[in-house]
């Protein structure tokens, strides 16, 4: 067991931090009947920071896959049950509206006890809206790791969304989309908020055949995929959140958790994880850059040693825009393509980040809550903001592909960008002043723990 | 003669839009003397608009290229004269600072009288900083299509400046800017004047070996590119410009003319021209929408009755935000690639374009000058420059060139950016505003004259 100190919180605080760690530190059955409970009781608001133990428990529930890394042979599920293709065929006639996709996840389905399907059920009541994927279907193949990673990103939706009401005192705007391609989505938005000038965290599961330019794009990223008369389905969940804070001392946070699966022409599937979550403020803190590090590393090295060190990086060369020279924010962790070492420790890594978002941005906020900010510090933030857009438009791999994919909601993929955004001639801060110790930071990307 | 009634103009106005229009209509020799007079003349106030007659004179003078389209065979300059190859190198010998480039420019110049010299430097003298080539090397070049362009990316360059500092009372911001591998540029910058939010007027001529990634692109536009040692010698020049006022019914223009030059391994050269001039107003005036337009036809008329209806359909084209489904503005007019029907001709029509920037927008500039707004027409405004960055950030050919060509001045390409903007979730004005009606023209482009 690891004990980290981090930060001193107060008693209603712990209470709240340490419900967002418990999952952490039991097994698999009890992380999501813990969560429930956690979303169910409403958060209790998180004072500011400073002076008191954070106490994790270290390691996770490691899990075996049968399959190989980022691969499950044809006819082979997930929980190594050989199927008679034929089996799977008649299986699938049972839902012939459903997706190819999900004809295939349904196939090696294995029969769920009642009270299995009322937990589902039950749990879903406590999100922020119905999951894209139909209650009974996500019931009836429950076991499947497109399921288990729908009902992660529902969960964490919510359990973002609902700290984020408890500190702002405003309602997220619940937005339930279809994609007549296949999926659809549920963007929560809270704008011109109290303390948040734009918060937008969105879910979406979308399915189809990937574009020949999506297929080229993955090509180019190693994957060797061969399609079946050029068709290639796929199935892509996510949830991803960007807050923009008003005033300047709260940093903009960003995150995203997803999984992508793909169905070559001889039936094997092919999965991986990516994620991240990301810090930018508009003054450099290093006792929230600390905070925010070691809470990413904390959950990161409850499933490797080399995750965080690794992760750190990829995020400071992904987030970084190179006409500028300089880093989006002060980084965090950023992943793509994990497709080992099994499927079930992946997605329990993904677990323990997507159950850190809360505990790692939170108490900042908290902390910076009542900061006074003059005009000018207003000023240097929109400047930021645009430096954010200009990533956000020109590099971000999830925009690029966004825009470019037909039937996309362009208002969820551009939900990330700020409320107000600012491009003055020339901004250049005097040396010297806290402005210029920012951009030394993004120029020079620094460690935090 | 063409006689084309457009608006009507007081008497002082009138003759600053006859001196925009003299150069039209007279033979070469005197274009240019007669726009210098126009530049040390103050540029006279324009005030508001209607009942006028605006008369240009048609037809412009033809010349006649020995090149064939877009192309000049090695050894053959462009005024017809076979040169010896060793002569050339004799020549570029005496200049062995320079590049390749204006080694190859200067190889086919021919002895100018002093009296010559004298024009282009005292011409130098009314631009808004010296121009980017020395002008000891346009005076002795200064037949050549680089040199003759640069002199109008510079004339236009001042032209529009100074009836903006006219207009607003404010002063540009010049900066003199070198690119170190090759080249330079003159940016003009008005941020937070009376009338202007931030105007910015960019004068550029970069030279140097195409990126790898640069000729990969052109040759995916159908360019037969073959380079010697991989290399590619390539210059290119132009002079580019947006301007957002502050009042939303003073619209944001847009305008950009560029000359490219590559030499292929064999010494032949590949020329050709680009640009064109744009309007994106907050609301719809069909008045100011048929002034522009109406400008631009005039101007294209003069060249080939084709131009217009090609290029402003080609405008419509290019400024268009697939994402949203709506272009970035009303359109006016956009070419690239032009290399035909000779030099002579192509040039003559991109300065008739250029001359053409004043006329078009200034009079809409003054007609709304003391318009009353509203916050929520100001804010309107701001998601519409929303959209304007995104389409320059995303599809914008020439930022995705800038940032992708290293050395490029950032500040300069994205000078295009509005000072600031805004993005709300979800902003959709409802039907039957005047918010709504722009967006239908948005979506369903219009004819204007």
């Amino acid at each position: 067991m690891a004990t980290i100190v981090l930060y001193s919180i107060n008693r209603t605080a712990q209470t709240t931090v340490r419900q967002c760690l418990i999952p952490y530190s039991k097994e698999a059955s009890r992380v999501d009947s813990h969560l429930s409970v956690f979303l169910k009781t409403s958060v209790r608001r998180l004072t500011s920071l400073p002076r008191v133990r954070w106490v994790p428990n270290a390691t996770g529930v490691r899990f075996m896959s049968l399959g190989t890394a980022g691969r499950t042979a044809p006819g082979r599920t997930r929980r190594g049950a050989v199927l008679v293709a034929g089996a799977a065929v008649t299986v699938a006639g049972f839902v012939a509206s459903a997706t190819h996709f999900q004809r295939a996840e349904m196939a090696s389905v294995i029969p769920k006890t009642e009270e299995e399907d009322t937990e589902i059920a039950e749990k879903c009541k406590t999100f922020m809206s119905p999951p894209c994927t139909d209650v009974k279907v996500l019931q009836q193949r429950k076991e499947e790791m497109c399921t288990r990673m729908e009902m992660l990103i529902m969960e964490t939706q919510a359990e973002f969304c609902r700290a984020l009401e408890e500190v702002d005192g405003g309602k997220f705007k619940v937005d339930r989309w279809e994609r007549k391609e296949g999926g659809g989505g549920i963007s929560c938005v809270l704008q011109d908020g109290r303390v948040f000038e734009k918060a937008g965290v969105n879910v979406s599961v979308v399915f189809g055949n990937l574009t020949e330019e999506a297929a080229k794009q993955m090509r180019s990223r190693g994957k060797v995929l061969k399609g079946k008369d050029g068709k290639l389905p796929f199935c892509a969940m996510g949830v991803s959140s960007v807050i923009h804070p008003t005033n300047p001392h709260i940093p903009t946070v960003h995150f995203n958790y997803r999984y992508f699966e793909i169905e070559e022409g001889d039936g094997t599937k092919q999965w991986w994880f990516g994620g991240g979550t990301d810090l930018t403020p508009t003054y450099v803190n290093k006792e929230d850059g600390a905070h925010f590090h070691n809470s990413l590393k904390e959950a990161c090295d409850k499933h490797h040693p080399q995750y965080y060190p690794d992760f750190k990086k990829w995020c400071d060369r992904y987030f970084y825009i190179p006409h500028r020279g300089e880093t989006r924010g002060i980084g965090g962790i950023f992943f793509d393509d994990l497709d080992s070492p099994s499927q079930e420790e992946a997605f329990s890594f993904v677990k323990s980040c997507a159950h850190t978002v809360v505990p790692c941005y939170l108490p900042i906020v908290q902390k910076h809550l009542n900061d006074p900010f003059s005009p000018e510090e207003k000023d240097w933030q929109q400047v930021r903001r645009g430096r954010y857009v200009e990533f956000n438009l020109v590099y971000d791999r999830g925009v690029k592909f966004g825009l470019a994919t037909p039937g996309s909601r362009i208002e969820s993929i551009l939900m990330s960008l700020p409320l107000t955004a600012k491009w003055e001639y020339m901004h250049e801060p005097p040396k010297g002043t806290l402005e210029a110790d920012m951009l030394e930071v993004l120029q020079n990307p620094k460690e935090w723990v």
